[in-house]
Formats: structure tokens, C-alpha cells, sequence
């Protein structure tokens, strides 16, 4: 997972504020402090999948940190203006705060919020990784837990850069809070099998509440699979034969072996990648 | 503390590279994950004060973070070049893994080290600051824990942006890791007078481990000042009668109220603030 998705490194093309651009303001508190949020959007066939969740754990992001939302009408015309015509891409949408208006950590309050859309290419995934899964090793590096950012998709990721600069030979790795419990992969969520039942980590001290996430939670629930949002911790993993990763690129990835242990892609997990493909291809954007 | 540090908001001049820009590609992994760290230098009188221990402690950030360091003769150079006939001044040093070679949160290796330099004029502190003492509030905010960054300057800093936002009327506000230990103000370190001892939080969970803090660690240690850096909690700071904040521009500043409590400023602080000033004047850079 990891080599497919980081392959494809200059974007094809840069909107800053509805400028083509490649260039931002040094001053951008996004340089200084990570001051800011992103959305990561899978558009295989050429429009973003899950648009609506994106912008609404956007704009949800923005509200915690006291952020000036752009508009969404602004927000759809861009993406519309960056996507169309372009086929399989992934969008990258980053909203910072803004330029500083003064210098030091704190707001002033009359920042202008910054708009970057990068596109990249779509990347061609090797379709073993959908049917036959990936290799997962658990992180050595640690979430910090702050329910103060916990669930956003902010642009503080040195603990995500720490653990991927770790992966070696595996494809992801499993990451645990500093209290010990299980958080997400690097650049996933996860979910274990538990019979007929779905767990996946609760996310109010650290992680990211990821779209794909939420979207196998709803088809969970339409297919009438249990799921509990728990605190899990690493007993909960070695108890588990079908583990699976989720993010809006890569949708349902079981995963084949986790620290030299094989685990089984099972009925669940092929049942949910199932639901989601048709999801997709009745919306008119297959996976 | 607050006011004084954050009025001047517009660079005067910046070299990023070594050449005058004021503008970062776009794809630098600082904008995207925060990826690199910061130095900021006070220049009361055009050259940095400390220089050998901000240079120091990044070059062991970016030992940490597997970021290839810049070397310190360009550096050096550079810095020169920027506060050469610039009277007082503040410089603040980025350094950032670089322009992305890849997508996505893995450091390809292959990145270029990107170096900025901002200078922003000298902030005119009221001289009562010093003397008299500044009002802290307890953030409500925590700090998340984890060993993997504690100690370093580096660029996730959303919790101090959140805690600022929040400071209202105080200068300062003292921060408390998730686990309940005193950590540091959100832009300063803390010291506690205990008796003629001096207390200092440790720094191996959280906190930035400040080049001021330092200064003032070998100061106390060459007046026969015993100091001791440990865990400190709630109650070591509600037993505290004189408490002072250290940071590289502002030096040694007492706290005169916390949370509506007022403080002694103390003989201890005193007698810091002025060997610092001696050291300084000595060096011929006085505060």
C-alpha cells in the first residue's frame, strides 16, 4: 500500500485561491505550525468520491479550530475546475488559516483561510492488494493522545511521517496511543472481525475519523453487521484472524499478514468490499 | 507577553534557499505534514543571541527526524547576510525535509533540506514585562505525550495555536501534558522557585526544550543554584510563590498573577535576570 500510494509525487496541477499556482506565501501559518486541515479525495473516474463526507469533516475541522470555513459552492466550482476532463486523479484539498497577519502562535483573527487543491495521478494499485491483502507491522512510534484534535485530519503528521519512514518491507503499519491503545494504520483506519461482529478503535484521544471509515460504518449497518466503537487495545489484535484497513483511496484492504503472522481475508471483509463496489457503481464512480 | 510577541507580523526580509523569496513551493513537506523544524533568535542589536545553542539544538532535531542537516558554515552565512546593518531584529530559521519527491507521509530520502530564513524587526517590549512581571493564565488545552518529538522545536504546533487563541487577557498561559504534568507556557519554559532550589518540569513526553531554558539551567549551576528537573504537577506550581518564564527573545520574566493568585517576583528570578543581563552585556548583545 505504501509504494502505490506515494508513487505519483508532483501534482499534475496547483489551484491556490482559484490561482494556478505552485508557489505559496512563506508567511502561510500552515508552514510555521501545521496550522490547518486536509482532505485526500479518490476521484478513480474523474469526480471525487464521497465529496459530501470530505467537506463536511472539513468544515467540521474548521469549526474546532476556529478556522473560517471557504464556502462550498467556492469549494465545488474549484474541484469541479481542477477534476474536469482530467480522468482518474487523486485530489488533495489543504485549508490553512491563512497568511500570519502577526507573528506568534496566536490567531489574530483577521487571517483571510488559504485554498490548495493539488491534483496527482491516479495511481495504478496492484489488484492483489484489493483481493489478497497487505503486509502490516505494528508501529513503533506512538500516537500522542489530545482530545483537543483527536478525529481531525489536521496538518500536524510528524508522529504519520515518523512510522511510514519505519515501514521497511511492510505496506502499513498498526499504530497505538501512548496509553496503549489501538488507533489506526498510518494512513488508514482499521476494523477486526470478531465473528459475525465489526470492532474498530473509538477516536477521542487521537486518530483520524476517516470518509472510508464512516462509509463501511453505514454499510455495516445496512447489512446488518454489529459494529462496536471501542477501546481496543493490542489483546484485541492477536485475538483477531480478519483484520482490514480502510481509507477513501485504497477502500477495503484486508490485511494478509501482520508481523509475520497470516491472518484470513474473510466472509466480512469480501462481503463489505462487495457492498461498496456496487455502491460505487450504481453512484456511477467504480472503485 | 503575548501582545509584545506577536504585534510585528510581516517579515522584512526572508532567503529561503539562499535566495530572496517570499514564496515556498507548494509541495514542501512542511505545508503538507509539518515535516521540519524552527529556530527563532533574538538580535536586540542585528546578531542572534545564543546562536551556538539554536543551531545546536537543530541540528540534534534534525538528527531525530532523519532530516539532512544543513550545513552550519551556509547557515552561518545566511544568517549574517540577513541581520547585517539590520539593527535589532528577530530571525526566525526554518528547516523543512524538503519538496516532496513522493505522495504521501513516507520520506522518499531523496528530499533536498529547505532552509528559510525570516527576519521581522524588533519588538518593543515594555521594560514592566521584565521588571514587574507578566499575568498567566492554566491553558485549558493539553499537551499530547509522546517521546518520539518531546524536546523538539518543530513544526506540529496546533496545540500552542489552540491554547493562544484561548489566552484572552493573559500574556501566558502555563500548559499541562494529558497525563497531568506541568510542561511548559505555550511559548516559554517555567521555573518554579522552591526555597533557593529551582524547579523545572522534564521534558521527556512533551514540551519544547528551550535554548533560554538552557542559559538559564547553566546560569543557576554557575551561581550554586541547585535546580532540579522532574515531574511537577498542579500542586508543586499552587505551592509556588515565585515562578518565572523563559523564552529566547524575552529572557527571564516573572509572574506576577496566576489565575487572579498574585506572585512574589522573587530574589531568585532577580538574581538571574541580572547575571543573564551581565552575560549579555559581556558578549556585547544585551538584552
Amino acid at each position: 500500500m505504501a509504494d502505490s500510494l506515494t508513487r505519483e509525487g508532483t501534482p499534475q496541477a496547483v489551484l491556490i485561491d482559484g490561482r494556478e499556482s505552485t508557489e505559496l506565501a512563506v508567511s502561510d501559518r500552515a508552514v510555521h505550525y501545521g496550522d490547518g486541515l486536509f482532505e485526500t479525495m479518490a476521484c478513480p473516474q474523474g469526480s471525487p468520491r464521497l465529496l459530501g463526507s470530505h467537506l463536511a469533516r472539513l468544515a467540521e475541522g474548521c469549526a474546532r479550530l476556529a478556522i473560517r470555513a471557504p464556502g462550498r459552492e467556492l469549494l465545488g466550482a474549484e474541484i469541479s475546475r481542477m477534476t474536469q476532463g482530467s480522468g482518474g486523479c487523486v485530489l488533495k484539498l489543504i485549508v490553512t488559516r491563512g497568511t500570519a497577519v502577526t507573528r506568534g502562535y496566536r490567531p489574530d483573527g483577521g487571517e483571510k483561510t488559504t485554498r490548495i487543491l493539488l491534483r496527482y495521478g491516479w495511481p495504478s494499485y496492484d489488484p492483489a492488494l484489493e483481493r489478497d491483502g497487505v503486509r502490516v507491522r505494528t508501529a513503533r512510534v506512538r500516537l500522542g493522545e489530545n482530545p483537543a484534535l483527536a478525529g481531525l485530519k489536521h496538518l500536524n503528521r510528524l508522529e504519520q511521517v515518523l512510522a511510514a519512514a519505519d515501514l521497511s518491507d511492510a505496506d502499513e503499519a498498526l499504530m497505538y496511543s501512548g496509553s496503549g491503545a489501538l488507533i489506526a494504520g498510518i494512513m488508514s483506519n482499521v476494523f477486526l472481525v470478531d465473528g459475525a461482529m465489526l470492532l474498530t478503535p473509538q477516536l477521542d484521544a487521537c486518530g483520524v475519523a476517516g470518509v472510508m471509515r464512516s462509509a463501511v460504518l453505514q454499510t455495516a449497518a445496512a447489512e446488518g453487521i454489529h459494529v462496536e466503537i471501542r477501546r481496543l487495545v493490542a489483546d484485541d489484535v492477536a485475538r483477531s484472524r480478519e483484520i482490514f484497513l480502510t481509507n477513501a483511496l485504497i477502500g477495503i484492504r484486508p490485511v494478509r499478514v501482520l508481523d509475520d503472522a497470516p491472518l484470513t481475508v474473510g466472509a466480512v471483509t469480501r462481503r463489505l468490499q462487495e457492498r461498496l463496489r456496487q455502491r460505487w457503481s450504481a453512484a456511477g464512480a467504480p472503485p
